[in-house]
């Protein structure tokens, strides 16, 4: 059974039995990953319709002729006008009455025009595609596995540039020109901190200098054929601190107690809890990581299923996610190793394979 | 007067009066630019609340430092539970009547959700926003010719290493490395394509090796602190068949003419068909661009405003777009040549420096 009749499969037995058409709406990339995933397009603006009869792809100009090599769903030409008035007269044509849609992927503006033109129902059908998403064939996870293998050789040859005086913005060149040079693309927007800014869980390299003595966090991924990993290490520069060797130690223990608890099965809450009971229960409780214990990554880098202190369900059997505690000392320095595991019925099988310990330069 | 209050004067005076607080939603990044524009935070996650009283910036633990060092709006740390049972509870605290949004990036869930919890009156402002952007200050247009030089540059170097047997992504990497070098991010994905895949005009980059004989896109920008610039460029390794020829002088004709012909208060669809009959004109005539002719440039790659055939507004002053005629034949190649320019009151002002010739490897 291909992706899109499971979709519909799904969708009418857990969603509404009534659904005749999905429409997967996406104009500026706001729904690239479902998109490849159905179909397997990879343009920018394109919007799906998935039917029992056939399977459809409206797009414009633009992208043509990369339609039709892409992908097997028919194409319909948007050549005049607007858009949504197409995608209305296309759905008119189909007779759709019940249209599955991503609620929180379609904009509001685009939702209103729809729904005033046409006379149908629309059923948010999100879950059921995160649902789907979530749980990877061995095929999918080689593919993260294969992005991992780039992204830590890529890691590992670019730390003999980091010295006292390159900057951050010049260590991130350095890196994303070798995942590139292996053959993948960037998985997202690398993070590079040094010093006190490492304190910021999400921090975007800049000019500044790195100096002897520093903490360097790298936040990096790479991505084969559309599916991304998802690592962070910390290297320093020079001798660490007591404090900084205490919270790694802290981290790596955390890092390393979640992901002997975790499994199939398991409430993702308990294994966030876990994690950050390790640094809750020390000196450095304040300091704990506030946000979620890790995320799905796959054709998005962040995706179901979650981990974190609201989420209670069970974590799915072939799920990818990481797993990446921290401590984060406001101004003066932030410690996060992360890693992605695959969800196996009876552990959390590492597809990370860069070792886990502070980095000496 | 800063951006913030001109943006509430403008949406009281062209959109609603009653509008009390507008409300900028960027979840995963799905209104960065608009939030980098108001508040200078530039971060994946935040709401801004703009009140007459105040600025707020609603966010999580991952940039409470962050928002704290990158904007004066004042912060308020989501911390606990659903995002939106944060916002809805702020709203409430300000007593928000009318809320301004951007029904043209906020999620149908969100608005649906929100709309449900609070009795407000929503009203969409993204027109506002847009109009505001699409007028850019001196400043900003600085930035995007820092922008524009550094990719040039970037460029210019990269050809050296446009051999026989080098890949696409190869080339792609090479490029990008170059633009960080130089202190600027990478505008936008580049596409590059080769032979005959430059007939798609949104061609990316494969495994595919560069062969003798044929021709080279590169469609590519780098960005200045959030601005980034556009440009298309073709190379052919070897030389040049007749019909190369033909319609590469005809794409630069059609792109002189509709440069000499632009100006502030010019109709932007005017423009459009001045370039197009061009082509249109020649035996080429079915293989014309099919896309606009340009579109605005800015913290976003699209953006107001934009020159296509359904566009009827005269052009503003101080807007910066792309120029960007093609000819694409499928299956054999396709030729597009893009510069960005300033719309001047008398001028269409060239930002892009680069020769507009065929540059022969």
């Amino acid at each position: 059974m291909n992706r899109t009749q499971e979709l519909m499969e799904a969708v009418r037995s857990s969603v509404c039995k009534d659904v005749d058409t999905v429409m997967i709406w996406n104009y500026e990339s706001s729904s690239t990953a479902n998109t490849f995933y159905l179909s397997g397009f990879r343009g920018s603006c394109s919007i799906l319709i998935i039917h029992d009869k056939s399977n459809y792809i409206i797009t414009d100009s633009r992208y043509f002729e990369q339609a039709e090599q892409e992908t097997d769903f028919i194409l319909v030409r948007h050549t005049t006008g607007r858009l949504a008035n197409t995608v209305v007269n296309f759905l008119k044509e189909l007779s759709a009455q019940v249209v599955g849609f991503e609620a929180e992927r379609l904009d509001f503006k685009t939702y209103d025009e729809l729904s005033k033109m046409l006379n149908v129902r629309f059923v948010p059908i999100d879950q059921t595609l995160y649902k789907m998403r979530s749980t990877k064939s061995e095929e999918e996870i080689d593919k993260i596995r294969k992005a991992s293998r780039i992204a830590e050789q890529a890691f590992m040859e670019t730390l003999s540039c980091v010295k006292d005086g390159v900057s951050e913005i010049e260590i991130c060149a350095e890196l994303e020109y070798r995942i590139k040079k292996l053959g993948a693309q960037v998985g997202f927007e690398t993070l590079i901190g040094s010093g006190a800014s490492t304190s910021k869980p999400h921090v975007k390299p800049t000019e500044k200098k790195i100096q002897n003595g520093e903490l360097i966090l790298f936040d990096f991924g790479a991505r084969i054929d559309g599916y991304c990993c998802d690592i962070t290490r910390m290297a320093l520069l020079g001798k660490p601190t007591e404090e900084i060797i205490e919270c790694y130690d802290l981290v790596r223990e955390s890092l390393e107690k979640a992901t002997n608890e975790g499994a199939a099965g398991v409430i993702a809450r308990h294994v966030d809890q876990v994690a950050r009971q390790v640094i809750l229960q020390s000196k450095y409780a304040e300091y704990c990581f506030k946000y979620g214990l890790g995320h799905g990554i796959g054709l998005e880098v962040h995706e179901s299923p979650r981990m974190g202190p609201i989420f209670d369900e069970p974590l799915p059997s072939g799920a990818v996610i990481t797993v990446e505690p921290g401590i984060y000392i406001p101004g003066k320095f932030g410690i996060r190793i992360e890693n992605d595991v695959i969800v196996r019925d009876r552990c959390f099988e590492k597809i990370t394979a860069l070792t886990e310990e502070l980095i000496a330069l």
